[in-house]
């Protein structure tokens, strides 16, 4: 298993949703850094069952998150060496799974783990289990902390839900989304996303949704040309979370059905200063960072535990059916709302240390 | 820059549009592949300007690309070691170019280069040009012939242009698309698209598509868990074509508007054997290939050089206009799809060796 | 800093010797390796300061290294995910160190970090100190391990102190050295080792001296023909621990000074089996192992921490004398014998799983 | 096999000894380099067999190596892309080495070779062979005109053949090594290694010996303080060319021998100016260079391939005799002079750009 993420900045993951608990070592995390703590634990409650951002989607279940630092932090600042973190597993009750040990949940990687690994971890999912996203939203929080010291903002929100576009019921509110029930842009959709998912709960079912995923004050010139292009690695990081199937950056599935003389961001000087008249290329061109805004976007696919009775197959060989009760998310928004943004704010550190470190040729010219 | 890509499969590119050629080595292939060199340049034949399936949305630009192996083959079969190649540049006019060295063009990298190396190639775009892509195809080729030697066949066609999806006109027929002018999937779709470019033409601008790439007989159990998901990398290999603004797995963005029980894929056991009975993963379920079609679908953008009157500005700092002649093709489709499916099949064969020779678990346990 | 060590089987290491302790994370590790903690803990109390294996040439301070596993292993057994583990610092006195806080010590890397980072972690050493390798011995406890399981032992013992050869003094007798005094290859050096020691202590000076690494069973056929040759990757391993000054291979120095005709080890048949006569490849010809036991050899220098006192300069620039008293080693050997034991089995396991996973040519051809 | 060495200037290095050439790709070198061919041209010519400085040692075959660049260069300076350069094959006669192909040579790679792949290349080696280390040299010369600029200079000499020291006939001197005979630093001691190389040549025998590699001008603060130490890196460049059996730092063998009141690199002030009154270290304290020379050896073994009769055995099994004729070197010295050499400055430069971009922390703290 490969459980390291990024080049400079790296975020080697550990642990299992029914183990001991789940923690990181991120190293090459610049020396000087203060780690705002509640900063850190803030972000890590965004992704708790029963926050109040889940609103009705989420599961009953209390998880007590409190992350710990094992090193490479002195007089609360990182110091350059290697950050190792840890959270405690409080509350993993092994048994809710275990109806389900010899049957292959469709949607779910059951069948997949299996023909690789020739066994599954009995205890809800091991390293597959979302749990392990914990060590995701640490290592984002700490990227946050070092992008918010050079001016760089990721905010991450809910754009739809089973449809039902927050755009269509109000004004795009950055300010307040990540304080909104469901990561919502604006109040006025939250009836509407409540409402589809009490009648979506009736019918036993699950529902999917859009995340957008913004970063301002990125400066121009963070991605490298050939291989790792800045809106490759995004893609990559944001299509590595479970229940993402597809990533779009700026105009994204648009793009194809627009004129070249419509799609282009005409650029323009006004006082001294470039100016672009749109963003469709999300704020990336030629692979680069060209100093607009990054926009994403995430398709999420709805849970596949659903309560509702399936035909499935057992690991022996059977065709059954099953319905899958116990303590589940009705959809995977809005708990994997500060997941996307974790990963974003991690990639994009790790790019700005590259650039920073590897790749300013300006700089680096020799003479 | 970072001219690699892969981790076991690894190519590394080198070249320029308007320097002696580009090339390549390729470490880590298996030894005794035999190199089917007329597989190889029949692949690069597909990306050259004015080739059959090119049609009438290509460059009249005649480019005689010749690749020649410099290593790692003995007798027709490679050898193990590192593999390099190179393609000559024969018809390379830098002064096509000339005029558009003081301006940024809009939806080029031009500005970003700029910003990040504070230079920029006079000859074409350098490392930038579409022409570093001849490297990819060729990596793709030799990816291609290992992964016909172990049943994995990949196939790319063109799906829509400008909005016409050919599934509209005809069923979609996957044995012929890339004979076929536009790598179209049937041939009722072609005169629909041959109107509409040459009405995008008149108009002095261009157009975008969407390109699906499909990889047949991938076995169950490619893909790492936690970050090295097999859709995570397919769309880092993806996105990092130039163009390209969104990659869908399977149901893509339909998969947010769907519900749990309509996109699963059910699973059920006839004769012994596992099917499934639909295909919304994408051939990907837990970030693990589950032994279905591997579905890829690429969101293309339309070239942003359109012959259109355009307000941008200069290096200088002014406003200017700019309509971009030369010859340069009317959308990128149907030259990227032997860019994307080479893409494909390098990130492929890098994850099927990585799965044989690092992440086989099942095999790899101590006892 | 890079904080992790190879590139199948990987350690990343964490903690500082005044933090709350040292850690490290295995990633790469195969499944169903039993995980023997007995074994583990024994490896780890041999680096202890006034072990039995310490001797006279020790420190006296006390220090309760228990090593606890936190993910990665399921009812005694590692899974194959990410093995983390950590070690708490329990008698750690910032104090004793602070009067060096503003001199450079001779010989220390007090300077050079300076000269790197701009700051010293007044808190004995941080990252710098002995007590990091802590997190190399769990993992070369690990590394023996597994090693045991394909029939590969590492032995390591102290050949000379301070040119004083054991081998003078009686057989070299491998079954029991790392169970005597100062991993001692024969009881008859040892009052000679003690008697140096005594009278270097009285001078308040301090000693170096010479440790032999064995590794048995090594399969004919590990290491990696161009940049990563098994000689190379051992030589790294050695040289990267603090204090060694020279690695030798096989003949070592002697290869320099001998005949072609002398320095080949002759090879024959005998029963259907290949035999060589001599050694001194010490087990590795053209970068690859060769069937034979692997001979390494470590110079140690003299620890530079003196009573006595020296000549040096202050962080400010003037010119001072310091004598180093508190509770430091007189010698690095035999502390560092673990250690460097450790890090060749982690470079074995890492290149026979690399050996194994990536460079089977032999079972890798196509067909 | 493993074809690339280094992580931020990084030689990927291709060809085999009898088929069209040896080649190499340098990733990351900056741009805005001047490629001095003249220079790049004359290193390569140091380790033709044949050469001035090859005295008497070497063979009597000619090889017109002629290094050309593919790609990276723009009038006449690196462009800050892949550095693709190409050197033909013109005198490779596979049939000198036919009779070799079924015995093992003592001391050659032949029978770890085909116990590792399970082939071996009719034509001379392959890719173990000694010719394959031209990319090297070529790689080696372009990181060479890098550090110059940045004020660092490598030098290498031949210090010792057969246990002859160049020391004992007179001073070293490092100004004109590079062009005498042997690369040797005196004109002193020619005359003894020319009469020795004959009385050997005349036993059909072979000899080895010691190299020095000096690093001048490089600052303080190159290596990354636990697994990247310098002195460790650089080891693994030395280790890495075949023959070379030990690689000692500084003092080297002989810290094990010394006190540390002796080894210690007493500090100085002088006119506000901080000075060392030796250089036991070698330039390296801690892992971290200390800005005084970087002294390097590599005890070099004596050429395996003897006229004198030898017993062995053939790959069939049956224990056998063999002389080896054909146009071999007496000693791998003073060929290997300049690959060693070429190791030393892709290392530094390595390590320097590593420091430059990644290892900066003074200057890459957050405030």
């Amino acid at each position: 298993m490969l459980n390291t993420f990024g080049s400079v900045f790296r975020l080697t993951s550990f642990g299992e949703s029914h183990g001991n608990g789940i923690g990181g070592v991120i190293d090459g995390c610049p020396s000087g850094l203060e780690l705002d703590m509640d900063f850190i634990q803030a972000e890590l409650d965004k992704r708790k069952p029963g926050s109040t951002q889940a609103g009705l989607a989420g599961t009953n279940r209390k998880e007590a998150d409190k992350v710990q630092f094992l090193s490479g932090v002195y007089e609360g600042k990182t110091t350059g060496t290697s950050l190792a973190f840890f959270v405690e597993n409080t509350n993993q009750k092994s048994q809710d799974y275990s109806q389900m040990v010899n049957s292959y949940r469709p949607g779910h990687g059951d069948r997949t783990y299996d023909e690789k690994y020739g066994f599954r971890d009995p205890r809800g999912g091991g390293r597959a289990s979302a749990r392990e996203t914990v060590a995701r939203v640490v290592g984002g929080a700490v990227a946050q902390l070092y992008l918010k010291n050079v001016g760089i903002n990721v905010i991450a929100y809910t754009e739809a839900l089973d449809g039902i576009y927050a755009k269509d019921f109000g004004e795009i509110d950055l300010e307040q989304c990540e304080k909104r029930m469901f990561f919502a842009p604006n109040d006025a959709v939250i009836p509407h996303w409540q409402k589809r998912i009490e009648e979506v709960r009736k019918d036993l079912d699950t529902l999917g949704g859009v995340v957008s995923i913004e970063a301002h004050g990125v400066p121009a010139g963070l991605g490298e040309p050939v291989f790792q292009k800045l809106d490759a690695y995004l893609s990559y990081a944001l299509m590595g979370v479970g229940a993402v199937k597809a990533v779009e950056i700026g105009a994204g599935t648009k793009a194809a059905r627009s004129r070249g003389s419509q799609n282009n961001d005409a650029m323009y000087y006004d006082g001294g200063k470039l100016y672009y008249r749109s963003n469709n290329a999300g704020g990336i061109e030629g692979g680069i960072s060209n100093g607009q805004p990054i926009l994403l976007k995430a398709s999420v696919k709805p849970i596949p535990s659903v309560a509702k009775e399936q035909k499935t197959v057992s690991r022996q060989g059977e065709n059954i059916t099953l319905s899958i009760g116990g303590r589940h998310d009705i959809c995977a928004i809005p708990r994997i709302v500060p997941v996307l943004k974790a990963m974003t704010a991690i990639a994009l550190t790790d790019m700005f240390l590259l650039q920073k470190r590897m790749g300013m040729e300006k700089r680096e010219t020799v003479f």
